[in-house]
């Protein structure tokens, strides 16, 4: 029997991966083209329940991942019944979680060590937007602000530069601050 | 005793506080302002878990709410373990609730009986963005497309009308179209 060779792990990160999967997209880009997805089904007043479950990339769809139910609602001061976590509370838990991971992935690939990070994000919305009563606001996010903590032996003009590389690499970041095209449509099928 | 006056309800939309919301708001547009939070603890590799709890509106901080968990993290071919969905699907599913919600209170706020919604969301990243081996691609979402079924006693052409005011008024909708600004330091508390 031959010894398994263990992968090079940084910070949780196999990036022995992360450096073949980039070999292999600088041959093959078409190996980098992704399609995420969701389903919406609304159940009552303000509440209701997406489901994420396939995906498509590295050129094969992916039907492995047992689907998982994400209940929305608003507070009652919102007219709902907090039988979920608002929207807009999602797209901040979405921000972070991309933000970490890029913060944490690009760090791995220059070997830096990480014990912890942490950061919290807060946004503000002028409801007249929503409510229709101002074509004055934006009716999405005005402003988001966000804070990181990173326990690691780097400089502290080190975090500065994991932060801005975070920034630049994160796809929920980029799809907020640089906009994305969404269409909508009436379902034909 | 008096007998305790219903709500006025269309679609388990409290239409009498809608509408006093919006009266309230004329008067006193600071009752509009909301923060919205969230927190993110890096657990391992790409894994992550944001909470969501407390927010300020209506003049109020509300704290009233129990802490809610979500657990992100990547598929193995994005070198992660399943722990958790995603962040760029966790975008889809708070597009879906925020479309869904605002077509539904708009829709309730006409009168219009709905006794169904369903919506399905598809999204286009390319890695090489998130990689950094290309700046030519977007590194977020390079198109959303969004698909909504409707099932009400409305004509093809009052369905696309709620469509199109669900994107008008959806915050999520506007923030990912539109943009916004977002500012991320090291926290300095």
């Amino acid at each position: 029997m031959e010894a398994k060779k263990e992968p090079k792990l940084e910070n949780g990160i196999n990036i022995d991966q992360l450096f073949a999967t980039v070999d292999l997209i600088k041959q093959k880009p078409d190996v980098a083209e992704f399609k995420f997805r969701a389903t919406n089904k609304w159940i009552n007043g303000t509440h209701s329940q997406a489901t994420v479950r396939d995906f498509y990339g590295a050129l094969t769809e992916d039907n492995s991942r047992k689907p998982v139910l994400f209940d929305m609602d608003e507070p009652p001061v919102l007219l709902g019944n907090n039988r979920g976590t608002n929207p807009v509370e999602y797209l901040l838990a979405a921000l972070s979680g991309c933000l970490t991971t890029s913060l944490v992935a690009h760090a791995s690939a220059k070997g830096i060590k990480i014990r912890g990070v942490q950061s919290r994000y807060e946004g503000d919305i002028d409801l007249r937007g929503f409510l229709g009563l101002s074509e004055d606001v934006p009716v999405g996010y005005k402003n988001i602000r966000v804070y990181f903590k990173i326990d690691a032996d780097v400089s502290g003009q080190e975090k500065e530069e994991m932060v801005r590389v975070a920034q630049k690499y994160s796809p929920v970041f980029n799809t907020i601050t640089k906009s994305a095209p969404v269409s909508v449509e009436i379902d034909k099928k």
